[in-house]
């Protein structure tokens, strides 16, 4: 089965369109997970059982795994090891080199760390992406219109007419030929997400955002969603990981989410 | 001691511009390393022993390291200990997310990993690159221009009467307040190398692509040197380390690029 499909399905099943972000923080952890030598992965099975039947997607960050090492890059594969078949895992890693390069951060991603899709950093163009989408099974969200302020900085300049991020959605359509290729629009940016999707058509949106970073759910939902009322979305970590009650905190915001639909 | 100084008493000390990429790859080292546990970090330190009095800095890229998971992360550790402190260790990462993602990206690089360097992409704006400029005694260098034909997809994009290279350029002066800050542009663009040093002033310019990609090396030489030639690095990874006489290689392209000063 291939992202898509996988994607698509759970959906379904959990009628669901939230995907929590796993960005584990030692500080943050509950004590009672700091005892042991498997803390970070513990804590993720926590959250994984929590609310397995809320989302439609997991995305532990790659940075917070490696900021701790082997420990927690060991930690990184026991927890996507975990995470039930039947839900999707993007590693959210924003790679992106010459195609070589590209080749070793795919196999690691794909192969070594066995994630079901990832995110890429679509700054060095085609050959850079290539060998991702090359492995046609899995996801490849690019980075098109991220949440942070640093996105007026070059993704929002004018490219005569248009402005990057545009560009690097219609290319984005343009380089599908496998139809696994995904955007990632910030919720912070509606009116942008808007544009996004009418150029996307039906690619999927991944739209981080509104939780810490306080983006707008309502038009997230509105404006990320495709024609069929699917294949967007919305990302949440901090909000629903370090919530004294994770399954609540899911089940709210993935109803919520579909309030909005 | 901060990564620039580093850099330039290396440079002088070993009359060199020469940074040797330390891109492993398993089915090219040597048959007589591959029967030991260890067979990545002895085989670069084979290659550091052979190369260390001919170059200014090494550059491992993370993608080779990774894509053989835990044993390849461990083999990177221990090369990059195993690297006289004298020289400096640019970890090719291009990493680049938002600023809490950063911090994290910034803390495995140069406090896990304990590189000096690191090369990140700018896509994401200000406050995706802040998190590692804040190491002020470490080196970040922003990619410019790449040297792959995927640079033509967004980096050389106009953007009014610039270039999308060349916003990233001026950008990367205008936030070089702790000085650490450098760029990379690919030998494969001359031409644009030249504007980019214009730009650029004297910061350094980490310049791959004139090996296994073919990059003219006299006019990288000539546009990539600062008014006072030095600050560039001109970068080649496959053509030294998997060549018969890894010493006798390094010389010789140390004493190419010196011969067009």
């Amino acid at each position: 089965m291939n992202f898509l499909q996988q994607l698509d399905n759970i959906s379904k099943k959990n009628n669901s369109f939230l995907c929590i972000g796993l960005d584990v923080d030692l500080e943050k952890i509950p004590n009672r997970f700091l005892s042991s030598s498997d803390s970070i992965s513990n804590f993720n099975k926590m959250i994984v059982d929590a609310t397995k039947n809320f989302v439609c997607a997991y995305k532990p960050n790659s940075a917070f795994y490696e900021m701790y090492g082997i420990y927690g890059l060991k930690s990184l594969l026991k927890t996507i090891e975990y995470i039930p078949n039947t839900i999707p895992v993007i590693l959210d890693s924003k790679r992106g080199d010459i195609s070589h390069s590209s080749s070793a951060y795919a196999k690691s991603i794909f192969e070594v760390f066995k994630a079901d899709a990832t995110t890429v950093n679509p700054l060095m163009g085609h050959d850079s992406i290539k060998p991702f989408t090359d492995y046609k099974d899995k996801g490849v969200f690019l980075l098109c219109l991220t949440s942070n302020p640093g996105s007026l900085d070059f993704q929002k300049k004018s490219t005569g007419n248009k402005k990057l991020y545009e560009e690097i959605a219609e290319k984005a359509v343009k380089w599908n030929q496998h139809g696994n290729i995904g955007l990632v629009a910030g919720a912070t940016n509606p009116k942008e997400l808007k544009k996004i999707r009418e150029i996307a058509g039906n690619i999927p949106i991944l739209i981080p955002g509104v939780g810490a970073q306080k983006g707008e759910l309502g038009s997230s939902v509105k404006f990320g969603t495709s024609k069929n009322k699917d294949r967007f979305l919305i990302n949440a970590s901090r909000s629903i990981i370090y919530s004294s009650n994770p399954a609540r905190s899911a089940k709210l915001l993935r109803d919520q989410i579909n309030s909005y639909l």
